[in-house]
Order: structure tokens, then sequence, then C-alpha cells
């Protein structure tokens, strides 16, 4: 099989990783600026379907109108070029030092209201550009000592400038829904809504929930040391999975953006066996950054290698789905029957069945084997080619 | 000042922390069992006001009617006698080895539905001695490879079993509420509803919202290395903080559960100034194991030092909080600017506002210095006492 | 190919893991004690070559000299019978309460006196059986408060304890190294020799430091987030690499054992890389714990699939090393120069190359693509089999 | 007591701290560059005793002679002016992208010779400044994936690199000694010699040994989640701190460079009560940075701050220790025992003594607490100022 991404796999990039020029806490930029006009049609090169990016990507930072255009027009003309889509805009609240306290949630009123205006106006440029997606990163939104944020007050504002965005959005009848992306730390001591979780029970709280969902990045997760696929899962469930960043981590350290199955390979397995399988449409999008060790040609290999593994992992997972050894394994280990209700009898029948519990044998209940360490050693055996 | 604690002070604790016998996974039990009814005694002495329980932790697992009867009676007088009250109960769902693959979300239906009646059978007791929280610590619902459950379906049979409970509570017209505690990882390899805002957003789909709330434990936030008063404060931000469980933890490693104040120092210094200025009026529970190597003195030593750092930091931040310096601090820092709405004006006039955008000049904002340290450094004087 | 395990392959397993009842913090024995004789015939069919123990894995605590004599003769029937050598042996300084608060470096001198004794005793039959190899494993070494160690004073009784050790071994003329097994913590809250390097850095403080080596275990290096082939190559660079524990580990949390590949799988794949081509020639041994979930079957699956998974990643291992493009992919990654000296003409000749210096061309080197991606994909493709 | 720093405290600060200008992965620099000469007056002003520098840090990458000069000159006046010594220095071999694969240890010889002159260089400028210490971080000697380095060899290159430094400060006669700093990842994936454990381990591989100590960093060790205070004492146990660097850190994150005592504030606890009783007598060097919501007010805040934490600590500590009751709960958990050699009676009477295995009661040895509690809870209330 040739792994070669077509743009049917809806793989997609940030102008901002191809684009990274690796300047890191530690040291200066390894690589020139990469114009994104070179990226739209290197991307399309190697198989990609989409290109994302932050508004300060495209059209750098304090630019006045005619830049501004004049960036926008360029890319446009890329995009035609080269049939690549915009699936997904965000906009950067994280670079310029005015945001070095946050941005909707900024102890600076001023700066608060900066930041929703940055917003807006990117929201505009994302729905001209056809995107359906719009990623929230609030990477400054936190702190490093106790008394500088009140936390309460802080979702306070965080509901606010969500709540604002959502009504500008139903206001000019844009078809766009908003993703928030966890993160737990770094470049804040602690950042809000720090994973997964925290973003979707947030989203509970807003005047429009219906329009937020989450995007979840594989790396943010596991630096909390929390199983990605078992959170994205809780996501597919809540109905909110609306857009997802694909990397790598090697557990919780600093942020790495390793790329796509590099750092915990077999998590990546289970979330590609999990992403096919539960009917997951939107894009397939990385979000790393090409180590800053690598050339221009290094960072190419790198964006073609994380669409490759996806490639290898997405056959390795059907394959083991579909080996019916794998099928007589779950049953063994009974998913059959976690996928049954567990009382559908109701509440008074249950309490009236004595099999469940006045007669239960629990000793003998618990002797049985659940048989995962068998199912286990067949998923890798699938993931190694082994089978 | 003594830091002497009473009944009013509202600390309680689980039988299990006093009465854990120091059994761990490399070593056996180093102390005998502690009869609930002296721990019930030792605890009153010290100035606890409440205890709580499992129910094999007062009626051992198996034990007939007769003897079920006879432990809860002698619990009962033990009660009566102290003036201890039960403000929490919880039920055990983990020691038996018929939990070793879940209770609520295990592969297989006749241990859900035990674990349904044995639950259901312990919040009749938790009801009848007065409780006004139970506790579900789904400790086994997880898995340790990724075939061996399918996070949705038990997602699924986890809102089966919280929905069943609530129409029983309902049913039964108990003034009871539930509190889900949150934990990443062990004894599974990883856990369903890892973090406080997992728990959160998992209500958020239950059929009766309103009756569950979460019992975040100090340590277990910090097992995934996430900030814990954040995480509380978010809770209440949702009004969801129905109990809390104190302790501590040293990072992320297996689960410690120290006394309270080990471990993180300043982080429980935040969370005492939470909880006191934000209105928790729940229990102060303490769930905590004294170290293996401490004899029955050391046990009691470990429980009044629980007490003891949790008032002398009710003091500090108190002090802290009141301090004109501090107040003077927060202005520098733009706490109030924090409180205020950032857009009260409404999205119109965001919009329409020049001074938020066109106008407004990122350097000069970006140069005001944000005054965080100082006020840290108050923080830590007022900690310290050596202010 | 058919990755069956042959006894060249030089596997071996602790009749502790195959053993090990499934008891956890949180919960009581899954499985029955399994019989010793049982685990060797068991291991052999499956292809092992080598067992090993605990002197309480095979005499059980407190046994008399009948008792003794008994075991010992039955096990060593199974291992005639199976032909299986027991290439290493250890001492269980941790499960019985006298060790609460260590063996060597306990606070109380008699249980030190009693642990060395402990130990020497099982010395004698390690020799007896074998074994070429004592392995040591401090787990109750350390403290979970900071006055409750004084961690100088523990070194000299750490030292103490092995150099008496070393000096009984050459005394009785014994064929026998020590292996000293690093953890960070579990069962202590903080445990001293804490990670390889440690370990390595306290032998050369011994009187006889050449009889001292290190027992890494892929799981404990881990647990501090370290990278496991980097720790193993530095052991091998330092000649101390005397045994070696597979098992696998999913990043900062409690000890989980889990079966060699599970975890993290691009660490067990260079791991075996670097085994496999750095002349390593001990036993390839497993010390994992086949989770509770399992019944006796399951062991034995975990068991196989340690070995199984082994066999595969050094068939790629050996594929990757093997591949032209590989080796010029390694050459274009400058591994070629790494090897070179730096400066084999001597700190004079350095100082007067002005290349070197003066005439260095900084930003036409720093220009130079690392190359590592492409490196680093084609290694995935081994591991994964797509090549 | 007023904690007001004297130079006698001997506390140190790198130019790079109070120089950092806020730049971090995802943000632009906050602060404008420092005048080395302003930082100099500061921090005697604010009552330091020392000041430290990396060669970039006092003259620009690529300045002339001139320039150089004129810079040395300049800072030699504003030394001569506050009586501010320099006690250490180091390389910058980090931040030119010319070093992203490595200095000492980087695949290119030619890289790594220019690294082995640029630090000769700065050596003599060392000893010209009366510095008695010359640190290394090696903070590019690693890799993001496993076949970019052999780990082997580089180690063989960075034993290379030290001799030849040894030789050159040997055949100079500078009295100048090496401290090797260590650090786990960040900003490589996985760093070489990782903890003070593997730093302490490769320098007994050198051909002078005894010119190389260690720099253990407080975060960084925090960083692999290991006690500090323990690894700080094993380096002392082999007489090997030669320096360090006191900073704060929360957990295992990206590297926070907090002001000291922020983060595990009882880890500082019991490292500066461990520096001040075992005879420490090198600077106490805060490697810190001042988090970039700071302007420069807020820089010499945290400066302050760092310095008044230490000597409120270092008051409390020698209270702790002075302290009749805490002497007394030492006695009771027996650290008088621990200071007492286990077997000073040799291997062949510890043999012959029967109470010490035949007659020892492990059971009755195992029921003695250790009042372990009772003794933390006396260091939190000194701590605390609680007593």
């Amino acid at each position: 099989m040739s792994y070669q991404p077509v743009p049917e796999d809806t793989f997609s990039f940030g102008l901002w990783t191809v684009g990274w020029q690796g300047r890191d806490p530690f040291g200066d930029a390894t690589r020139r600026p990469l114009d994104p006009v070179e990226a739209v049609h290197r991307l399309a090169d190697l198989g990609a379907y989409g290109v994302t990016f932050h508004d300060d990507d495209l059209i750098p930072f304090g630019s006045g109108d005619v830049a501004r255009e004049a960036a926008v027009k360029r890319f446009r003309q890329a995009l035609d070029a080269t049939g690549l889509v915009v699936p997904m805009a965000t906009t950067n609240l994280f670079t310029h030092p005015v945001f070095k306290d946050g941005a909707f949630t900024a102890n600076d009123r001023d700066v608060r209201r900066y930041a929703l205006r940055k917003t807006l106006r990117n929201i505009d440029l994302a729905a001209e550009l056809g995107a359906r997606t719009y990623v929230a990163w609030g990477g400054r939104e936190g702190a490093e000592s106790g008394a500088a944020k009140d936390v309460r007050a802080a979702l306070d504002r965080m509901k606010e400038a969500f709540d604002l965005l959502g009504q500008y959005v139903v206001e000019q009848g844009y078809d766009l829904r908003f993703a928030i992306e966890p993160k737990p730390n770094e470049p804040r001591g602690d950042i809000l809504l720090p994973t997964v979780g925290h973003a979707l029970a947030f989203i509970e709280r807003l005047e429009r929930p219906e329009l937020y969902g989450v995007n979840p990045e594989v790396g943010h997760e596991q630096m909390a040391g929390l199983n990605v696929p078992h959170g994205i899962a809780q996501a597919l469930w809540a109905g909110k999975l609306f857009h997802i960043d694909l990397n790598g981590q090697s557990g919780a350290k600093y942020d790495q953006d390793l790329r796509f199955g590099a750092g915990d390979l077999r998590a990546a397995f289970w979330l590609v066996d999990l992403l096919e399988t539960a009917g997951y449409d939107g894009p397939r999008h990385f979000d790393f950054k090409p180590p800053r060790t690598e050339d221009p040609d290094g960072v190419w290999d790198s964006a073609a290698g994380c669409m490759r593994t996806y490639l290898i992992l997405k056959e390795r997972a059907a394959a083991f789905r579909a080996d019916p050894a794998v099928q007589e394994a779950l049953r063994a280990s009974r998913l059959d029957e976690l996928a049954r209700p567990t009382a559908e009898d109701g509440l008074a029948a249950l309490l009236a069945d004595r099999t469940a519990y006045e007669s239960f044998d629990a000793e003998a209940a618990a002797a049985r084997g659940m048989a995962f360490e068998r199912l286990d050693q067949l998923a890798m055996d699938h993931l190694l080619g082994a089978r």
C-alpha cells in the first residue's frame, strides 16, 4: 500500500506549523520565514486538503489595510490554484506582549476589548474564506501565582467573550462554529480550561452552547498525563468534537508538538481507530512543529510523515477491527455486554431482581477473567504489522 | 492563637482514613484494624465535627442482616454519644475482586447491576444516618488497554447508572445529592472522568443535573499536574462544589494521600483562601492516609495535623485579604478591573468603539507591568507569618 | 516469522510476576497463589530460559528449616526437569511491616542488621542455585517527609551495607555480582538512588565498585519522565549494565508494570535496538504484573506477549539497521561524524586551528539541516512493518 | 527580623535572570534589554554579593575585539564600584542556531570544535574576573528522536570535551573548577546527563574527576519529579556540590524558573535547612526568570523576593533545629540511630549475632511507630511561623 495522501483524506495543516522558524525559549530561529503562498503550494503537492491560519500568520500584526488586502489576495490565489480549502481559522492572542496577562481574561479591560475586536475582525476573514470552524486557544488565559487571577471572575469574562462572539456569528449569519482548545500550562504556569473536560463543562454555561465544541490537541492532553483517546471519546459522546489537532508528545514536559505518531504511538493508534470508527467527519488537522534541527527539506519530510503515519495507522486499525480473531476476542472480553443497557427493565425491576444482589455470587463473578491481555496483544500485532 | 479545632470548623474524616492499615502494593498491613466506634470517639476528642464511611467500612462485605444491624446500631450510639454527624457516605465499589473491571461500567452486565444494588442499599443507610451528600468515586471505571473499554459505551452505562440513582433518591424523597469524585488513574491505568472538568461536563448530560456535583480531591487533580484552586474555582463557578476531599500530594506519582498541607503547601493556602471567601458551606473533609510508618499515636497526630494546618492557613489567608498593602497590591494588579464586565455596552457599541481597536495603542498597553510578583511575595510573607 | 521464543533468546521471568495475585492499594487479590513449580513448568513451556525469585517468593517469610529445604528441593527439581536456569535472585526487603521505614537505611539499627542477615542468607541460596547476578531493589529506602531521613547518613548506611555484602561474596568466593535497581518513588514518597544515574554515581563510592552494576527497570525510569534507552546507554557506557527489567509504563504515574511493549512502544523499540547492538549479554528479564483483570489464562497470555513483542521489535530493529536507505540517512544526519573524536589533534592544535573559531562560519554551519525527521520516519516505517 | 540581605549572605544572580526580556515559545519580548552595568548596580543595591554571566550576556555574539574589551571594561568598573564579585561564569552554547543539535555532542565535528573554542575563550575571561566555578549546562546536548543521537558515542564526545577543558585549566594554572548542570529535557526532547545522579556518575569517568562537580538547579530536578533536597544531599555526600541554582518550579511541566520559594515551598525549606547545616560554602545563586507579566519594577521585586524568602526559610530552619521539642521528636524517630554504623562489629560478628536474625522479633520491631508525622507537623509549624 502506498500511504500516499489525497485530498479525500482531509488532512490539513496550520501555516504556523510548516512555517515555524524554530525559535524556542533558549534559542533563536533556525529557519527563515516561509511565504504562506509557498506553504499552500507545498502542502498541496504533498496531498493535503486544507490549510489553516492565525490572523497574524497571514497578515503581519499591525499591517495597514492595503497590505492586508494584498496578503489575503495572494493567499486566495494560491488556494484557487491548488484547490486547497480553509476549513478553520483562529486568532493569535498570545504573541504580542499586550497579551502577556491574557486576552479575554486579561486583568486589563482595554486589553480584553482589543482581543475581542481582533477576533471579530478575523472571524470576518474566516467566513469570507469559507472556514466552518473557528478555533479559540486561550494560551495566555491563566496565571503563575495565586492572587494574580480571580478564576471565577476570569471565567465570567471568558463566558462574556464567547457569548459576544456567538452573538456576532449569529447576527452575521455566518456558518461558523467555535472550537475551544484546552491546554494545561505553557506559556502560563496554569491555563484556564486546562483539559477537554474543563472546556466541555464551560461550554454548557454559555448562552448558545450548540455553537461551541472543542478542538483537543493530542499533546496538550498528554501534558496532563491523560489518555487522549478517552478524552476524545468523551468529547464525541457529548457531540462536541468539532475539530482536532494531531501531533506527538512524550509525557508531562514542555509542549513538544512532535509530528503525528511520535511520542505515544499506541495512543495514536487508538485515536485513529476512534476517529475512523466514530463518524468524525472534520479535518485531520496537524498542529505540530518540525524540530528546529531541520532545514526546509526536513520540514516537508516531517509534514509528509504526519500524513503517512496516519494512513498506516488507519490501515492497521481497520485490519484490527476486521480480523475475526479480534472480533472473537472482543466478545471474550464482553465488549458486547458493555453495549447493552444495564437496567432496561427499569429501577423497580432492578430492585426486585434477587439475582442482581441477594443471590448474586460475587466470588464466581470475580473469578471470570477479562481476557484483555490477549485482546491487547492482538492489537499490538496489528499495529506492528505482525499478523 | 490556639488552632484548636471545634465542630463549627466542620472538619470531617472518613473511617477509612484513620482506619487505614497501611497495606500498599509492596507491603502488608502495619496497623491493626480500627473499630469504627473508637474512630468516632477519637475524632470527636480531636475536635472533628463529622465522620464519613463506605458501606464496607462500617459493615464488612458479605455481612448478614443481623451483623449489619448490630454494626449500624453501635455506630449510631457512638454518634449520639459524641455529637459527631455523618455529612456524607459512599460505596465501596473497588476492593472486592468482582469490581476488577469496574462497577457502573464493568463490561459484565451482572456486575453493573450488582454495583447499582450495592449502592442503592447504602444510600438508604446514608439517608437514615442523615447524610446530605453521597459521594461516588468510580476508581475501577477505566482500563489499562485500548480495546478493553469502549469509552462512549461506558459513558452511556455511567449515565444510566447515575440517572437510576437520581431517580431513586427522588422517588424516596431523600434530601441527598450526589458528588462525583474524579481521579485520573490508579488503580486503573486510566480512569473515566479523570478530572474535575470531565466530571462537570458529564453531569450536564444527566437527566437531573441539579442533583449532581463534584467532590474534588486535592491530590487527584495534582496527579494530573493541575492547579487545584483553579479546578475548585471552576466547580464553584458552575455551582457544583458539593463536597471536597482535602489531603496532600507531591506531583505526578502514585496517589499519596498525605495529610493536608503536606505536598504543595502554597496550593493548600490558595485553596483555603478560596473555600473561605467563596461561600463554600460544606464540610472540610480530610481524605488522607496516615503513612504506614506510623503507629496508632502517629495516626492521631496525623489527623490532628490536618486540622491544625487548615486553621493556620485560614488565619493567614484572612490576614492576607485584610492587609491594606495587599488590597493596594491587588488594585495595582488590576483585579478590580477583572471583576468588571468587558462589554456591558453590548456588541454593537464594542464594534463602534474606535478606542478598542483602531486607535488602541498596543505597545503602550504592553508596557504596563502587572505587578504580580510584588503581590505574590506579600502572599508568601503572610503564609510564612513573616509580616 | 514465528516469533516463538527459545531458550537462546535468554528470556527470564520473576516468580513474583506471573505469580502476582492482583492485590493493589484499593483492592484485594483476584487470583490464587501460583505454585513456583507450576510457574517453572509453564514458563519453560512458553520458551523462557530462566526464572528469578525473591527469597520470600520461594520460601514463605518465617518458614522453618525443614519447610525451607523442601521448598528449595521442589524448585530445584522443577529446574532440572525443565532446563530452566536461575540467572538472578534478590531479597524481599519490603513486604513485611518490619521494613516500613527501610531495610539497609531504616532508622532502626536492628532492622538494618536483620535486613543484612536476611540478604546474606539468600545470597547463599542464590549462589547455590547458580545465579550470577544478585539484584538489590531498595524500595523502602526513602521517606515521605523531610526530617524523617538524614539522606547523607542514610547513604553512609547504604554504602556500609553494600560494602559488607561485597566483602561476603568475595570471602565466600561466589561468582556473583550485585545489580542495584533504582526507582524514584512508590512505595515511599521519595526513594534513595531514584534513577540509573544516582545508582551509578553511588557505586563509585563503594569499596569494590567493580562488583556492582545496575538493574534498570523500564517503567521506573519512565516514572521520572526519563528516556529509557538514554539511561541504559549511559549504564552501558559505564560498563555497568549487569541486568535489566523489561516492562511497560504510561508516563509519570503509579508503577504500572505493564507487559513489555505496552506503554511507550517507541522507547521499547529503541531499547531493543540498543540491547541487541551494544553487546549486552545478560538475560532479557521481564518484571511485569499481569493486570488483575486477568485470570490464569490471561497471565500466560501476558507473559507470552512480553516475549513475542520483544522478538518482533528485535526483528524490526535489525531490519532498520540493515536497510541501505537507513544507512544513507544516518550518514546524512552525520552519525558517522559523532563517532569521530573532536580533537584527536590535541588541545594545542585545537587552540591553534583558526578554522575552529576565528574563521568558522557559524551562520553557514547553522543552516545545515540535520535530516533527523527523515531518519525517524524510516524508523517509524520499520517499527510498523510498513517498509 | 528584617530579612534584609547583605553580601555575607553570598546571594548571587545571573545577568540573564534579571535581564530576561520575556521571550517565550509563544510570545515576543515584553521588556527591553537590561544593561549589564545597570544590573550590577541594582543587584548591589538590593544586597546581593555576586553576579554571574554567560559570555554572550556580557559580550554580544559575534562582537569584535574592541567591542569585547569595552564591554568587559565597563562591567569591571561596575564591579569595582559596587564591590560585587563574579563567583561563577558559563558559556552560552544554546542560543545561536549553530548549536541546534548540541555543542560538545553535536553530530557535526566542526560545531563541537567551535563550541570548545568558545568555551575556552570565556574560561580565560572567567579566570580574569576571579570566578572560581565554571558552570556547564549542556542544554542542547540531546535528541528528539531515537536514531538521531548515538548516546554512547555522544558520552565519549562529552568526556573528551570535559577532559580537554580540564587539561586547559590545569595547564593555565587557573583556580577554577567545573560544575555540570543537569536537566532532563527542554529545549531538547531528552537531554544527556538528565539529573544530578547522571552527572555525578559521568564525572567519575573523567580524567581528572576532582576538577568537576555539579550545579543542580531546583526546578530541573523537579521537572523529573525528583526530591531536590535528596539529590543535593547525594551531591554533598559525594563531595560534589560545587554550586547551586535556586529557583521555583511547579512539577513536571515546562521549565518555569519561578523566583525561589515559589512552586514547592516545603522543598525549598528543606533545601535551605540542608545547605545551612551541611557546610555548603558556595554562593546562593538564583537562576530564575521574572515572569514576563512584570515590568522592570516587577523584575527587582522578584529578585528581592528570592533573597527575602531564602532568609525567612533560613531563620525558620534554624529555629526548627534549635527547638528542644524537635530534638526530642528526632530522637523519637531514631535519627540518632541512623547516624550509627550498622555493623561496626564487622561482618563476622554480624553473622554470629543471633539477635540480629535467629532470635530477632520482626513482629515486635514492626509494631514500633516511627513518629514521623509528629516530627513533620513540627516542621510545618516552624515553616509557617506558628510555633
